[in-house]
């Protein structure tokens, strides 16, 4: 299992990786599945990969190398592409391509599905977010709901529907990030520490957060008790049912 | 889709359910879900049921009028089973026949599944709760987790990890079940109001709550405001990460 999420408010993206892969309970890994796809000067592409790990991976060398473009007759790859759209449009078409190549391996009850999350900018265009389909087909994320996720999505919901909209600020949709990944851990074991985040200010071309959280990080540890105290307040604060 | 929760804690038992029905999201009715399955003298026996409608009709149907029971040659129904645990035992025999009878009308892909809720008390005994799965086992509720969910289960789960355990108030359960509720069905709009719920306090033969909770509810409405508030007030109050 996974969990992703991408962010896109006023201010900027942010998108977050956990770092475990299983087959079964009893075989753990951790694999990065936030990277960097493209850094140069006139571009920054960020890319988080949920689902089968072997799909992934070749779409990923695929987008790398160049994906036939049937339409320009070109290959497209991360660093050739005009535009985070286009980017997010081949990521399909390589997702697409390498879930069939392994579809043909045809080994039962495996389901070769991957999903992505792309989003950035290229040439100085706002950065944007979108969520790529198994099938290739891609959706964007807009303000009325500013997020995206991808994996074991559920239990980290509840808190970004309530408490995070376009005019978050980007540091609290950091925090917002955290603890819906604080949830989904305590909830479901297949996602786990390290947490890959980054994290990019609109018309900044660097990331102005770039880390890696630990098992031992102090402030994640810390947001994680915080937050099951605020919780414990926050109950006591509702008056009591009158049933 | 269908949403219900039993908890079990030191004072007493929980069990609320939804009542919103989907064959689709353009088939959308409201049936109810928690039932007092017998309420006689002696006995105090509550069912939620998730899944297939069809099917867990026909369980109920069942078990009112007894469902065979091998080992004891005699029909086990709701008013004759001498504990609770019989109860659930003849509620899984009764739901995996009614999946039978289901299944041979062979509809393709539809899932005639069904999962039960069965909590209560019979001839003094202490309530206990238990989760009746569609092949007729089942598993009961401890004080380590205490509380078991059937239907829509994830987007209401991390409240109750957090801020159940088996020392919570009665009155502070139910208020942590409706969070739970709320958070679900903001979530996912095949789970609805009205909410049915049940409280029985330990040794007291009668239910201390029971209430449905329609659309106009004031203190749910109340109470769905106010923990958002509180949300972003708790958000607030973590310090921003330092990355």
């Amino acid at each position: 299992m996974t969990y992703c999420i991408g962010m896109l408010v006023r201010d900027g993206l942010v998108m977050m990786a956990d770092t475990r892969t299983n087959a079964g309970v009893d075989n753990i890994s951790c694999y990065r599945k936030l990277r960097i796809a493209a850094g140069g000067p006139d571009r920054m592409i960020i890319v988080c990969s949920a689902g089968n790990l072997s799909t992934s991976q070749q779409a990923m060398q695929r987008m790398r190398r160049g994906t036939p473009n049937e339409e320009s007759g070109e290959a497209d790859s991360w660093d050739s592409v005009p535009g985070i759209y286009e980017a997010a449009l081949a990521a399909g078409r390589a997702l697409r391509l390498s879930r069939n190549d392994n579809d043909s391996l045809n080994q039962g009850s495996v389901v070769f599905d991957a999903t992505l999350l792309v989003g950035g900018s290229v040439g100085g265009e706002p950065n944007r977010l979108f969520l790529v389909y198994p099938e290739g087909n891609i959706i964007e994320c807009g303000p009325d709901t500013p997020y995206l996720q991808i994996g074991e999505a559920k239990y980290g919901k509840p808190i970004l529907d309530r408490a995070l909209d376009f005019d978050t600020p980007l540091d609290q949709a950091l925090k917002l990030g955290l603890i819906s990944f604080d949830s989904t851990m305590r909830a479901n074991i297949a996602v786990g520490l390290p947490i890959d985040l980054i994290a990019l200010r609109h018309g900044e071309p660097r990331p102005v957060v770039q880390h890696r959280i630990e098992a031992d990080d102090p402030y994640f540890s810390a947001l994680s008790r915080g937050w099951s105290d605020a919780i414990a307040r926050a109950v006591d604060g509702i008056a009591p049912p009158p049933y």
